[in-house]
């Protein structure tokens, strides 16, 4: 953020306000086609009910910027603090997440009470605070903003999750964005060896775990012009792709045992055609169309039945910084704030220009599993307090995602942002591109 | 039910038609204080949530009457079947119990519909069935209803459950009656041993598990004029009853210590003094009432630091049938349908004389432990079909209790009247009466 | 025992002495047949370690006897006391059951000096111990030497179920003695009801959980001659009793499905012929040998498909009055101290008297599951002390089984024994005989 | 292996019969400590017990070489191969690794024979084979006699632990190597960034997962000089380290409070002073020697605490490439088979000049966690066939150490050298040496 002068601030502060309440917005209405019933179940652990999601976002505000930088500023709620607080536990004791979904109250009508009060206390904050705590308020609503909308995209993988384990199997009716078909032939475009700078760079706002920015040497690489298909999954599955322990590792070929895999989550077999759940209800799986809905074991193994492997988080990054970010991701909230040219206003020359290799899918649809730990990058140091540990304590047994999906906002996404679930995890939007040796 | 004409059919139409529509719109009423969110949540496996309980007893009556006995009945929703079946697996595959509350659909709106369906196919059907099935249809429907208000106090011992699981404490603010207090001080009433007939006996409604009506051999013994009381219990807790492993038995010092018991469900101490949880939110433990939400294990223990014992059931069922039905019940649906004298009609003078040996609180208040497992009488054969699921299966693991609850309908209880839980089970309104020996 | 001059006194002190060799000597007579490995190995909590059972017994005589009566008496070890605490929690911290099979020291050699050191201690106390405590050295060794042959066929069951774990089926060759086969055709034996003494009563060892003997009231009844054979199991099993609800208790019901029990314990299908582990290996199941290792589920459930029911224990303990104590028991120790006239001494004119109604096999050959759970007698006290939990604290959740098995001593069994396991329980000697309505 | 003539193959013949049986035979040695019962138990699924080790290892000869290459080879034992078939299921149906504990059978004696029926043919095959497998046979068996090493080093630390388990903590007497003392001041040893080549390249044996060699792109460091000191690790631990959730990784928090860690495994404060458990028994905590039995979890906690942080695997590797192979290892077996100039041969000038930034302890003394997870190289392809399972499979989820310890043969360790393990294991005998930026 530059040096500003007073009528910046002014501007700073509307466009902030703004893209603060966008944002908001767009959380609550994302809830619409919701029954109240649907805001309060959690049907595993890791599917928060879309009641908690809209009251952990707004904790988030009132913990982190209302408390610390509005005066006299009081809780909405006592209880309120560690009900949803989600796993800092630094600021205090989270309820515990596996319970989530045992408590009524309280009630959505509640929820949405709060959320207005602690937005309309961010607006009074945002047109007042003073200019001595204005940078670090700015960077902190802008960090919230980004975490709401990550829940935004948990919202529609916890609801699809829960959804899925009712026998009367609900449909979710208004989202109708949808993983995008593709006819293209499979292609390999070839990437070159060397030193590269990867991470975050720059005065845009990106997490800490992006960086710090850092050299890593690669060796020349490929990687496939689409996403896997429906139907070249379907062909590893008729191979006898989950019966051949070859193809696994170890923890993969256990946890296949113990939950019974033998499809994508979601998938199920009628009468010899392959059916999925979506957020529509039970479709046929479109056979050109990503598959998603797989864990990272699954996208290994695949990887390996093809005689191929999954790209490391810098070789997909290296590619990606050479493509434009379009593609099938989520426009209902283009605003960017403060910050120079989007993507989206590039001309089509220049993208052109840039995609000398054009990689398809590569930004949306379903996010790219790659075969990297999600660790520290060199240097890299937590921030202080609570905030710091949004990021940093969970780099740990878990493994980089890439890319963005069709539910991830075209604003939020990056070639530097860095995704992560357990390797076991089949509930987000996540799918796979190969690659290969040179 | 005695042979009948005409006109004794049509005047039994009508009292059976005013009692079912009472008790049904009864469990409806007890939902009224609660949220929405409320009727979703199941915070343990035992604890069904309201939703669940309002349409399984819809489905008792669908599956059980209209489907056997209404021409052309139509189920109202096919997934239904499976949702809203309890236990019985010669039926159909039942939902699993601990699941229940991962269930947003149907809605309460929803199954409100269900119950008004049910309810209108039953009154079309008690109005015009045939007189050859009169008789099965009378049966099946008393035991709906009695199933129903089963449920009903089941409603309350849930709610209280699921609330209490929530730090917020919620209260379920309309439901005031509790068990009554006691300054009496505790005498012993002596009864003579010998071969007494137990078991109900005569045309009234019980259920199967009441009899076969036969002889047992009790040696003379001596009951508590009254209830243990709070105070009393915190005696024992306070001289540290819950850390000597000599007053419990081995499963249950195992579970005291694996569930870190130190006083009844729901009690907590604070600043020395005990609070405890009721459907009103936390209280003052009051010491002159009867303590409740004890397991038989912990009245076992209590019994055993006493100096004393549990009754067995009969040892109770002999005491009882010397008392009026009277006490601290549920008052709301007094009508007694196809029997003749009702208890509440006994003139006072009656009562008086049948009570040569007063047991306060011997009905209502609430359930008493007894020391007997609960077991099959003589001669006890299940019912045919699915319906002889409703007893007989649960005859083994689980123990007696008596005498019926605040929270029971003055109508629903009986001298010979087998309730039954496992001895471990805290949530239900049971509390401890002493016996000893002469 | 009756009172006793000088004389009487040694003579009694010879008999004991002997007494408590003989059964002594038998414990490690039963092992002869086991490699050292055989002794450490524990493969689920319930079945010890060959090398527990040996120290256990000999603690108990060391921590009720020794300690108590031998004056400066100093324990073999100090680690020993809590390491062969079976569960006498008011003595001190048991070492966890599950972790018996942990432990590799103490050795075998280690463990039989321990044995010998008790025994030589025993030796010195019955030899020289003053009549001042004579009475209570008689009754806690009588209690000692029972306790010795309880866990005599413990070691048998033990060793049965470990070995069976090992895919190697590896075989306990020495011991021969098996349930005996028997070609009679069933009959019902008829017996009339009334108001029974039950109970143990008399000067002869009993447990304290057989007493006080009591009256109970008691409908006519039948009992089956026999207990069921292998032959009419099987039709069971071939009719669909597994797969059949309506049979099985709820609590069964998941138990079965749980563990995916199809037969009984040991049960295997080769090319259409039943197996079964026994001591001495895989073995083809005998048609007319009663089955056994069910638990008390599958007898009901067998008892409910065959029509008919389990016995009471009371009905089993009145009809078993009337036999003379013989059958296919272990023979081996067959002194029977410090009482008059033991069973074995009877004539067989006599014995032919007393059956009228002779039930065959109703001692030794399989424990008899009884549909009575596992509780206190009325007025019965357990003993103070630590010693009062050898029983007492278990009167809840098991059921009561009776008769003996092959691997009960004769002089080990009596009308009024009972046996008690948890009712899903099957790796016991445990059978079935019928019982019905007269 | 260069090309030989028939002279050169007779030489090898008899310097890999020598190593082979040296190997062997010290692994039996390894157990000579031992009593009979201790080859039996296993006390968690990662500690095997010791006979099934002894079996395992020869198992893995018998599989991979004997029935492959030698003519007529029958298998010792039918049931051995799936017994002792630890995670090879490409190869059959391994029995499953937690139930090792619950075999008594095959005894210590049965073992013994299979080990030498194995080496008998072993020697017959090496001794025989002909010249066009020879190469195969070498490979496999250089990695079957370095499968046998890395199964010494598991028979110590599961035996350490079996024996921790025991309340009697018996001692392994004869096993006296530790970690050695250091009084040397930590001292930070800086080296370049750049661009390196890591991973193995030559002719030396090594496994396939420290291949292919390739580059990597590392930013200037530093290293600490020696490794975490005990006294060292008591700071953290005083300093209230396993008590500030900001230290610890989110997964490792949780594992911290699910099994309430409070210190290193083994150690125990008994009157304000350290013990730890150790081979020989209780011991004091040594204030200079090096902390080991800590998991990656605290070892990255006791980092973050330090200000500083672990190295990753690479870091290590470049360092130690310059670094002897000296120091507390394993020696005795120093011959070193079919490789030139082994490590101990360089004389002490070489050595010297190489440790321009001499690292104390980095080979030997106890493994030093990194912060690599442990993963594919670049090109990494595992073996065809069964074999292919040694390692590549497990490159999910574990976490790599490096540089070996006091327990490792001196001949068995290199500088990219990999091991693994779960980032909470803590049985191994593994530490800490801390890593910085420039």
């Amino acid at each position: 953020m530059p040096e500003h002068n007073e009528h910046e601030l002014d501007t700073q502060r509307d466009i902030l306000q703004q893209y603060y309440h966008t944002v908001r917005a767009q959380s609550v209405r994302y809830c619409s086609p919701l029954e109240i019933e649907d805001y309060v179940i959690q049907t595993m652990a890791d599917a928060s009910p879309p009641k908690w999601h809209l009251a952990h976002t707004s904790w988030f505000f009132e913990t982190f910027i209302l408390q610390a930088y509005l005066d006299g500023y009081q809780r909405f709620h006592p209880d309120y603090d560690a009900l949803f607080n989600s796993y800092y536990v630094t600021h205090g004791d989270p309820y515990p997440r596996p319970r989530r979904g045992l408590l009524s109250r309280p009630t959505v009508k509640e929820v949405m009470r709060y959320r207005i009060h602690v937005d309309t206390q961010m607006a009074r904050l945002l047109r007042r605070a003073d200019e001595r705590h204005w940078r670090d308020i700015v960077r902190l609503t802008l960090l919230g903003v980004n975490h709401e909308q990550q829940h935004q995209e948990l919202l529609l993988t916890d609801i699809k999750y829960n959804f899925y384990q009712n026998p009367m199997r609900p449909a979710y009716r208004d989202y109708q964005t949808v993983p995008s078909q593709s006819a293209q032939p499979l292609q390999w475009r070839e990437f070159p060896g060397g030193v590269f700078d990867v991470g975050h760079n720059g005065a845009d706002f990106a997490y800490d775990n992006e960086g710090p920015s850092h050299k890593v040497y690669i060796n020349p690489f490929r990687l496939a012009s689409r996403l896997v298909s429906n139907a070249e999954y379907a062909a590893f599955i008729d191979d006898g792709g989950y019966r051949q322990p070859e193809l696994w590792y170890a923890e993969a070929w256990a946890m296949l045992n113990a939950e019974q895999w033998r499809a994508p989550l979601y998938w199920e077999r009628q009468d010899g055609q392959w059916l999925h759940f979506t957020l529509e209800g039970m479709r046929a799986v479109e056979p050109d169309a990503p598959v998603y809905h797989v864990s990272q074991y699954e996208a290994d193994a695949y990887a390996r039945w093809a005689g191929k492997r999954l790209p490391s988080e810098f070789e997909w990054e290296v590619a990606a910084e050479q493509q434009e970010i379009a593609g099938n991701l989520r426009r209902d909230n283009l605003l960017r704030p403060l910050s120079a040219g989007a993507a989206a206003d590039s001309p089509e020359a220049e993208q052109q220009d840039r995609q000398k290799q054009p990689l398809h899918q590569i930004y949306g649809d379903v996010w790219e599993w790659t075969a990297s730990p999600y660790a520290a990058y060199p240097g890299y140091k937590p921030a202080g307090g609570s905030i710091g540990e949004y990021n940093g304590k969970f780099m740990s047994g878990q493994t980089v995602l890439r890319g963005g999906s069709f539910a991830t906002p075209a604003d939020h996404i990056r070639p530097s942002y860095r995704n992560f679930f357990y390797p076991k995890d089949r509930w987000q939007f996540s799918g796979i591109r190969l690659a290969d040796e040179v």
